[in-house]
């Protein structure tokens, strides 16, 4: 293990990963080791947790007085947030304010983290009700909150269907997530001037993740095949919520140029993009062992990824017998053997290669955005190494 | 029809009402002659569903550039936002802010009214989620939204669950209403301090009125009978979130003392409640045509309310077998002639005598409460009028 950069907060670990077909076609030069952000290495990770931690604690005489059975399914809503996960948003919001000068041992620096920490509590939401969405049944190794609370009912007895009330106590959590988030950033301390810009940059990340989950469903109830709709969702969903917006936000919470504003988000309108990307392939082809996933449940789901719209697009053109396979077995109950065929059709076509080929391109214009845009040298190395990150990962 | 008041806003018609079994119980001295804020004569309509179509108006270029049928998504949110309802919270809201010296003719009125109808947004999220939650099909005379979505998804002949489908966009635009309400604050304009005065309201309220839903819902699957648990549910979900806060919210715009702060929220506790308890009564003994809602419906939804909590209580004491028969039929699915029995129990035992009684108690100590708290007269006569609507409508 190599520690490859820190920069008062970001550690990232060089490793060697594994991923199947994705290696075996992959020919790209890489831009720096594979690495992946530790959540045990990173020094922004129990910065996060702490703040999020003491944002629950200040809320609990509010939620005392309401009563009932409200603290302990506050207390769920916490545990859920403080369980994990990388951080990725707060690093990148904490790591872009660094980058366009801010300095982490100024007296407004805890505020600032309050306003990254609060990204989590927005996560929270989406994640708490995606699942809901997707009757997913566990996350992060544990129940959802919607098969929790439905487990509590059900063991209590209570009256009614277990899974209805599962899924509504699990909207009013996301909603209260959501609504959470929003107090989290109005009482960081951040001052006003620093709280208007960032503004429209909070504004924008809620309506456009939003906007991006809403195309997703649409685009997968719809059977939508085009490349064009996939990349939308990209956009919204992953790359504007997931490292645009959060580069912005803390290039608004620094006060930076529109130089560097406007670096930022080309780089992480890329990143997050060619994220998305590797995501799409880990779906396919990655290690169930190593992303906890099983193998082809995008499949099965019928995920609308930009990957698979680009092998139908290449399979219509190319062999016309695979792009009716492919359309026949989407969203359906894949087999292993469908699974493998699926995939040999998707490599044989060359969608891995041409996916494998526009993250490296994505990738390099990213860091190509951050030459000459004021950001600082170290901001520039730890931005670098996130994007590596972000596309090389395996999990 | 007389109009009774207008105090640059509110405008209240008497009319002769009509309650079937609530009439002819009561005994109680009138406050006032029986009135309904009417969406069509109260001058704070019109002004909140113009501020609510500019602020739409505002997020079309964000809207617009993620695209996709997201618009159109929009769109509906919209209509739903716009078509109506009493615009109650706002009214208090605003008649809060007149009563505490708030100038209506001041330039910093346009973005007060932002801030005041910001509480529809929240409104919008509450009912579209909460149509989700009871599975309610229709709401203001049209299908709720998720299933607005899920005809939406059939009549495209879409794959998978038109429900599952209709549930998802709901969820999704509930949430977008909810930090659309946030940004309707946080850009409305008012001043930095009004704003850091809000803050705490503002938080409060939302997490008081998601704390209220919480209960509520946990009251109707573990078939709560006490009426503490009820009256919990009455407190945060209608109370505070209805009357309290948006009164309280009114105050801090205007930087009310601590006299006014007070006086405001135990009005509005008592207001909220008694409204909350005219609806309880409404709900099993009011007037179809009137109401817009099926008889009987809460009892075949199994709500847990304080009338029936109070009914329960008081036929334990003195009827046992009527006891067993209002415990056998609530939450199932009653025959007319079950409810006809039912309500017949609960005026036989002095429930509703009881609630009628706390009703007449509660408007009476809420105006009570605004005495000599430096409320303008003309706000308190307003109030006194509101009151009135609240707790004597007939739907």
């Amino acid at each position: 293990m190599v520690k490859v950069f820190t920069d008062h907060g970001v550690v990232v670990r060089a490793h060697t990963g594994s991923i199947r077909i994705a290696r075996s076609v992959r020919s790209r030069p890489r831009i720096a080791p594979e690495a992946t952000l530790s959540a045990a290495s990173n020094p922004v990770v129990p910065r996060v947790e702490s703040t999020l931690r003491d944002f629950f604690a200040g809320r609990a005489g509010l939620v005392d007085e309401i009563g009932g059975g409200y603290r302990e399914a506050v207390s769920t809503l916490e545990r859920f947030v403080l369980r994990g996960g990388k951080r990725v948003r707060p690093s990148f919001a904490w790591t872009g304010w660094l980058g366009a000068g801010g300095d982490p041992d100024a007296p407004e620096a805890d505020a600032v983290m309050r306003v990254c920490s609060a990204l989590e509590l927005v996560q929270a939401c989406a994640l708490v009700h995606d699942d809901i969405i997707d009757a997913s049944t566990t996350r992060r190794g544990h129940p959802t909150v919607h098969v929790a609370f439905a487990e509590e009912h059900r063991a209590a007895g209570w009256s009614g269907d277990p899974g209805r009330f599962g899924e509504a106590v699990a909207i009013l959590l996301g909603d209260l997530a959501l609504a959470w988030a929003d107090d989290m950033v109005r009482e960081s301390g951040i001052d006003p001037a620093a709280a208007a810009r960032i503004a429209p940059v909070w504004s924008g990340m809620r309506t456009e993740v939003l906007g991006g989950q809403f195309l997703d469903i649409c685009n997968e109830a719809s059977a939508d095949e085009s490349v064009e709709a996939a990349m939308r969702v990209n956009r919204f969903k992953t790359a504007a919520y997931t490292i645009e917006r959060p580069l912005h936000l803390g290039a608004a919470l620094a006060g930076a140029d529109e130089t560097i504003v406007g670096a930022y988000r080309r780089f992480g309108t890329d990143v997050g993009i060619a994220f998305q990307l590797r995501d799409d392939l880990l779906g396919v082809f990655g290690d169930p062992e190593v992303t906890g996933k099983p193998s082809g449940d995008d499949l099965r789901a019928g995920k609308r990824t930009v990957l698979f719209a680009l092998a139908l697009e290449r399979a219509d053109r190319d062999d016309p017998a695979a792009a009716e396979f492919l359309r026949s077995r989407i969203g359906s109950d894949l087999s292993e053997s469908d699974v493998d065929e699926v995939r040999e059709i998707i490599v044989r076509v060359g969608a891995v290669s041409e996916v494998e080929q526009r993250i490296t391109e994505l990738a390099a214009s990213a860091l190509t955005a951050l030459e000459d845009s004021g950001v600082t040298d170290r901001g520039r190395e730890a931005l670098a190494a996130m994007a590596t990150t972000a596309t090389e990962r395996t999990a």
